[in-house]
């Protein structure tokens, strides 16, 4: 199961998530149609905070939208910045979406082209939807259920179908697939993200365990730990964040708030340690909801750095 | 409405807060009468800590009690340890208050003058008064509602005119009024807010957008987001803070508590960048309540100089 | 009651806890078993993270239960990574528990010479018990009541003179004794501590101030600054950790969570200077419980040598 590590403390790729940047801008364009110039400017912020690595997260923008020629564009832009793109995310277009499940799989595979022309090793696709009314209007959406996943054989079917699709697709050319841990009827529990994986059945295909989505909701929640070890023999491309989370036994209440990678609930160091014994060897994506997001991003990419393994001597 | 930034990152006036020091000491002396050496001892540890300014907070020290002799032997020991004085603040002397706001409107008029003395070019007032019994045996004061705030046209009309004669003292010596917003009858909302500062009407006199006073209340409370928006084209001296805040909807259950301004839940870094777009330009006062306040002042101010804009090239 | 500091900011011991390496190995071993090249690799991340001393906590290793000669190879890998011990700690080792009291007293015998022969200068004893069913099920073990500590003369009496006969050993052999507070019969408030304390009567042995350990608890309790005041003139051995704790008293919810030293509600800075204006004048031990605690364990040693006094020109 285990392999060698392909980097080491320095060379791991620690992609800044792009989240913090809103994808309409204040005069209603959006950010796919930016000049070069101002993508520039955004990057360079990015590049001024110390990253290396930056996933161009479909949230800010989708470079699978872009023509050809803005996409090269996009491409010299990070280049002069000092940013390289290990790593392509999506969020919120689902393939089993009962309205756009098609074109976000359409999508989905232009994403695939993009980042392996990217030079790119992953992606990550997610399976969650809409907001309900409730989470659009809490303080944290994740303080409200979501969605209802009602348990669906056909739907489940039809999900590993199409992701078996993108998954011949990415392993033609090259990129590994996360399926991002979130609040949706495929990925909500560490063993229906491994059944639903083992289904899929493709080297090419893995999980994303981002259990912090799922740590946070307020309902009872499965020990991070117990996750972990669960999907750690198919880890991919891998997005980290934290969270306190507390639990008042007397009055029922639970409560959990953003915080950085060292001071949440998950202990990342044993974490990793847990994966790096299951041969993860994908790039990370650093993120932070929740306050100055891209500042936590930062602390966090620093954090990472220093808990992973030094390269060993031959 | 925006204008040409007087600082840069370096340079911009980032006053640590007295708060940490108490008035009284341990034998039962005022800071009012510390010798000199012993103030020197107090700001030799402020100077310590990297910072370059201070505001002599009147819950430390009101320096607007002092002699004219003594008056200057503060200012020289600050200068001495190379602290110098962007602006006052005024904590819990309400110039409305129903027994003592005559005699607090003569203290901030003596604060205007000290202030402009000291070569500061800011001061902050505000509304609020004494703890409710409850607020003073409460782990945390905001936990409890604060004193009732009747609806007072008269009052409201005697604050008003109180505050235009402070607001016209203050521009003649070149010194701007920040109204700091807090749990008061006239600056509890960001619309109050606005509304007060209007009807005062001078250019001297703006808001201090100390939304995290009302952030961290236990009650339903408006976006900071929102909050900042509507405040930033008056804003003056502003006094950051940050706040973790939760709600669990299923128990009704809301907390917060103290963190350091990255951590939070308001985005100082996106509101900043409104409070820029509107030509923001006074000092800052880093505060903290809570846990080692001076530690995470001094955190604060680190993580406002990393994120304030860089000097533009002519 | 003052007296000399033994140490300044640079060299005052603050010693790593072990409590983030289990005990059980996952093949089975303890760590006892351990040969002396896996206990370096151990004691290698300790020293490559910045400490220069730590404390072989019995929950991670007793080096009581050591044969002589694997203690003296204990010692040798200790020194080899540049490691000292300047105290041990005992965890759940209760010298009255009714199963185990006389076996936990010869092992606190045991213990005191093991620290004498590795030049520590102090111990720390609790006297906790087994974790109840629903503490170890909770999130959070504290969130849960510990078992009740019924009010029996007998068992004080016991604990005293126990504690009396460990506390001669110590004195003879230069070691002193701190007690740590805790959920338990004997510590589990600050008058409690200091009586017990004053009923063993011993110059070596006071008080390890771990107040953190009562403030976490779901249920009123006393403040921060009112216990260190108490017990402050008793002082010994200082576990040091910090807890953010929010009460919302319109539903009675009561949350806390581990934090840094600086973040939490305990203002160390204020509690360090009440302690040293008393003599305190012993090693420190940093801790963190959740999330990555060695990491914070770091961040938690860092601060201290920030606040600790410089060295006093004489």
């Amino acid at each position: 199961m285990t392999s060698t590590p392909l980097y080491d403390r320095d060379s791991w790729p620690i992609a800044a998530a792009m989240i913090p940047w809103p994808n309409r801008l204040p005069d209603g364009r959006t950010a796919e149609e930016q000049s070069a110039e101002e993508w520039a400017d955004v990057l360079m912020e990015v590049a001024d905070a110390g990253f290396t690595e930056f996933d161009p997260t479909d949230c800010w923008l989708a470079v699978a939208d872009l023509s050809p020629t803005r996409r090269r564009e996009f491409a010299a832009v990070a280049k002069s910045v000092g940013l390289s793109i290990p790593a392509i995310s999506s969020f919120r277009r689902s393939i089993t979406d009962p309205a756009d499940g098609p074109r976000h799989l359409a999508y989905s595979h232009r994403m695939i082209d993009a980042a392996a022309e990217f030079g790119a090793t992953a992606v990550s696709f997610g399976f969650t939807g809409a907001f309900t009314a409730a989470q659009q209007k809490a303080l944290w959406f994740w303080s409200e259920p979501g969605p209802e996943h009602a348990n669906d054989p056909e739907l489940w079917k039809l999900a590993v179908g199409r992701m078996r699709e993108l998954g011949r697709h990415a392993g033609e050319v090259g990129v590994e697939i996360g399926l991002e841990m979130n609040d949706d009827p495929f990925l909500d529990s560490a063993d229906k993200a491994v059944r639903f994986t083992r289904e899929i059945d493709l080297p090419s295909v893995g999980i994303n365990a981002d259990v912090a989505n799922l740590i946070r909701m307020h309902k009872q929640v499965e020990h991070w730990r117990s996750m972990i070890e669960k999907v750690a023999p198919y880890m991919k491309y891998w997005h980290v964040k934290n969270y306190l989370r507390m639990e008042d036994p007397r009055t029922g209440t639970i409560v959990s708030h953003p915080t950085s990678l060292e001071l949440g609930w998950i202990n990342y160091r044993e974490a990793l340690r847990i994966a790096l014994a299951h041969g993860f060897n994908s790039p990370f994506l650093v993120e932070h909801y929740g306050g100055d997001g891209f500042s936590i991003t930062c602390t966090n990419r620093d954090y990472l750095r220093r808990i992973l393994p030094r390269r060993r001597a031959h």
